[in-house]
């Protein structure tokens, strides 16, 4: 397990799905930042199930508190302890996977590495795990908006093949994000992707899906090269949310396709600094933010849990037939979007810290 | 800057593109294993500059030097110490772009950064920064072909728009790789490809491409959730690499616009074990090792300096235009293939001896 | 600040003095251990204050709750979340202090650093943030004793100008040791020092102690030459403890009066392997566990807090006289046993997990 | 092995005594700073043995070359390669011990821990592996001398029985210390020293001694609670320093025999600060530097490696003599120095660069 990141904005987190609480500390927050549970709460609960048909309906309030780090409104510079209670301890629900791995999820591999594993739910490896780190995400996205005006804003750019417009040159605000259920600004696109995630919970199957985030006000200079690139810490915190199978920044996939007269962004003065005219580059040269927006999309499968039967083995590698019981997400990247947002924060604010030494 | 990679099996690096040389120490390496300068050689030579009209015609030698931690041709458990000479310490080509950052380089982002560069070639951004981690990560690949039977193997999968057919189930060995110039062991693409670089090279343009890697014989087991998932440390290894821009894992993108009947891997009794019928997870899940093969993309951009004229602007921001001078490279790919590999083989050999600890 | 300690038994810490609680996450404990409340309430209770009128009465139950990382008795694996609530959280005694830094106390030095602190008790500063710890090594302990049997055992060697008679040959139980109140198993020398520490406290003064730590059956091969040398964590663990301004091991200064033919530890057969005859090297060499008793001592200064009146100054640099209200240690050693034998488990946890890869 | 050390001002060394070189790789050292061999040599020079009768006269001149990350005069941000060659490769005095590990040397953990080393000399345990140290904290000392005015001066305190008198409050130069040959700035107890040196070379015997170091214009703040404390990590890299058995700071051992009322050390106004009138603190406060000098001492014990015959076994348990050939240092304390005053300005410049972070 390894579950503490970053260098000097360092995030610990705990908690199965199952056990008593799920949490983390914050250790390098710093001092004197206005804080308290009201700052945090709002990603909570974007990322909490049962807010609509598109998702679970596990009802958990996900209350957060502060246990340590915060006094008299302000934080100590000491490491800030955060909690949220599990209501729902012990689900019969999924009991009777235990000798069925589920295809594709967690149960085989933790099975395998730890000779153990959570009887119930994907334990560590349930999207519950991800609370720690939105908690923590969140404090670091404040600390980022009030110091140098970064935004962060993910929306849901596809659902299985169904796509929405291109919107990076125009990011949406959070609360048109929210605007509709799927979290997709694009209302034709969103219309229909709602009906087919409607489609795909009927017939208790799951889609998948791609988030795009952009991140706007981003000093120049961030990132750490070689082995921490902008990018490449990026990429490791969106590769760690589970059901993520890709990542691509700025042009991505589609800019190898591309010739570089046509692909480099040349520079111009922009507003009394050194801009460039494109973003094919997404907003990093050389593993360092050179002041465009940060532009980078992640890939979701569709969830593995699913009511459909599904011909497999069991741990002993007898045929079996596996039919989920109970409500599952059909697809999460709604639910992802303060995921990704707030894993961003993170990844940046620990680059802000790392950076900002000059001797001087 | 931040030139260390790995927990246990730990690789710092050092050296600019005109410094008096670059390497690597390798920290944490086990004792006792069999090692001399021949074992690291061939991948660096892989990875040299000049071995086809595909690649820059600078000559570099590239021959490695092991200063420390092997005596009598065995590790002795100690940092062992790797240098290369840089030949070529002083070129001329490079001086006239100094008022004038090259679109989509370094020369900005470092200057921002640091207040200072390299004045000639991309010093720390350079290609020649890989050669430390390919003679790091030659000596991981040794030790997991030896104990393990791992083999890491990737080849063009893209270049520009044309793409080879998929091989990921039938992996080619790395003769086969090899075979061609362009590194794609499908030699009708491999044919328009050399074709389209050819053409590229011409007019001093460039072209991006994509490399498919496959480790088979990964034991199961490996990764360390939540934050060192195999994922996400692989995907930080892939985006260090310069010019990459994306990375996707089975399924990757396309798996986000599938179902989940579809993409989930059913398990299967297979040699006497439990494996998986099919591969969309690309051999990992829940952020571990499941014991099918690991195959994974990463996309390369087109390199960023080229002879084609760019309107650009001087870092006062005064329009100008600018041609680089001197030979570069058209495509990276094929020369990317030795520092894919051996990045994969330095996050491999990592977890190797972070998982393999039983108190039993 | 810098809350984590471990490479792979990762123990992050968290609250201060008057918080909500106190606590810590242990990262990369072992799968399948046996593991309750039980096995952690005890160290936590030998560490609480008001267990005798040699320590401060401020009662606090000290309760620890398992919050994650086991399930049904034995651990997954994942991340351990420990907790325990502060009864007593805003009290009265400390206010007063406020524009008065304590002399040699943390108040001053916080209050700089961080340019705010807590306005009540030492806040992070304070004793009260060795729970965390204390209940983490207290796993660790576990561990070490039911796999490789080490035995890790401290006592008071000397409280002011009172020595105890050498007993690292001897080694006392735990029980031996918490016979008496001052936690001297010498009774003759505990007498004497139960008696000084009740004067100093009548006329409410403080004064220092000297602990001695044992750990047996250390396996041999621990350490990590060279930053993290078994001696070199050890002292850093030993040094992060609240009031500690010494360490040596094995002869220590004593020794560097020596001549290296008395000092030298020849080597002998015992037990059908390679000891020493005698154990001045305190059971490292070079930085490694030899297989002998690991011997060392910890000095701890007078506590800061007293109630003799101090003449000194304020934040702003006025004169001023101060008395520290309230009741408080008089000596920290009796307390600071398990506080000692935990952070030695926890460093040497974290070598156990360090070492025990060999690829074979 | 864990040869790398600190978090942003980043140190990784390799090297045994009879490869071909030793070196580091500084990767965190801030841009645009002067350097070239000409600021690192000194202290190695310090360092080097056959400067006296004092000292081991085996003849290396360790000249330095930096490898990378300077260009121009300046560094570039990038990691500093720094190497020494070794010229001394393969020396034959040491063959015979091969059978017999030496007692309280290194040859018996290493053999035992890695199944090899190096089969002459005490390869990395060798005081040989500290110039990559050196190199890298002549660096540090460098850049806080000119940016902080700091200055860290160590000086032999004691040799065997024979101790200087206390200079801690009256600092002795680096001129002054190197003034004789056993570098104690005390006349009549540097007489006394080399006298007692000579003989003990002379019965091809050894000695202990102590260093006593000052760290002089430290700023307020430094140190990183509650692992990082600052005599915590400075207490691991003093013990992390070849052949030493204890670390004290401030009153030390001293200090645990006296009572609150005469330790605490009350605050003054001094020079427009916040000071203190006594500094049994050492400088440092709840783990935090607090303006005033920080003082600590470390304890050497006698060097292992003796010609006076010794009654031990051999690797397989059978009685044997042994008795070392060749030239030996009687004495590493001179030596020690600059190892001390680089390791501890390594610790600073980590600290200064932790630190240094404000949101504002």
């Amino acid at each position: 397990m390894s579950s503490t990141l970053g260098t000097l904005f360092k995030v610990s987190t705990f908690g199965e799905s199952h056990g008593k609480a799920v949490g983390a500390i914050v250790d390098g927050c710093p001092a004197n930042i206005e804080l308290s549970e009201a700052d945090i709460q709002p990603q909570l609960t974007r990322r909490r199930p049962g807010q609509s048909d598109m998702t679970t309906p596990r009802d958990e309030a996900d209350q957060v508190t502060i246990l340590s780090g915060v006094e008299n409104g302000k934080t100590l510079g000491t490491p800030i302890g955060l909690m949220v209670n599990n209501r729902d301890q012990r689900p019969g629900d999924y009991q009777e996977m235990s000798d069925v791995p589920r295809p594709s999820h967690a149960d085989f591999t933790y099975q395998m590495k730890y000779g153990n594993r959570a009887a119930s739910g994907g334990g560590r490896s349930s999207a519950r795990e991800t609370i720690g780190r939105v908690a923590a995400g969140a404090i670091a996205e404040k600390i980022l908006a009030e110091r140098f005006g970064i935004r962060i804003t993910a929306w849901v750019s596809s659902v299985g093949e169904i796509d929405a417009r291109d919107m990076s040159l125009d990011v949406p605000t959070r609360a048109q994000v929210d605007a509709n259920m799927i979290r997709c600004p694009d209302e034709a696109a969103a219309e229909k992707m709602i009906e087919l995630v409607t489609a795909v919970r009927d017939r208790k199957d799951s889609v998948g899906g791609v988030l795009t985030c952009v991140a706007e006000q981003v000093p120049i200079g961030l990132g750490e090269p070689i082995f921490d690139k902008f990018e490449a810490r990026l990429a490791q915190a969106m590769l760690s949310i589970p059901a993520t199978k890709g990542f691509e920044i700025g042009s991505g996939f589609a800019g190898a396709r591309m010739f570089g007269s046509d692909h480099n962004d040349p520079f111009v003065q922009k507003d009394g600094r050194l801009g460039t005219a494109t973003n094919h580059s997404g907003g990093v040269q050389g593993g360092i933010s050179n002041g465009e927006p940060v532009v980078f999309r992640v890939a979701f499968k569709p969830p593995a849990t699913i009511g459909v039967a599904q011909e497999t083995a069991t741990f002993g590698g007898e045929a079996s037939v596996l039919e989920a019981k109970g409500r599952h997400d059909p697809c999460v990247v709604p639910r992802a979007i303060p995921i990704v947002e707030t894993m961003t924060a993170l990844v940046l604010m620990d680059f802000v810290q790392r950076q900002s030494f000059r001797i001087s």
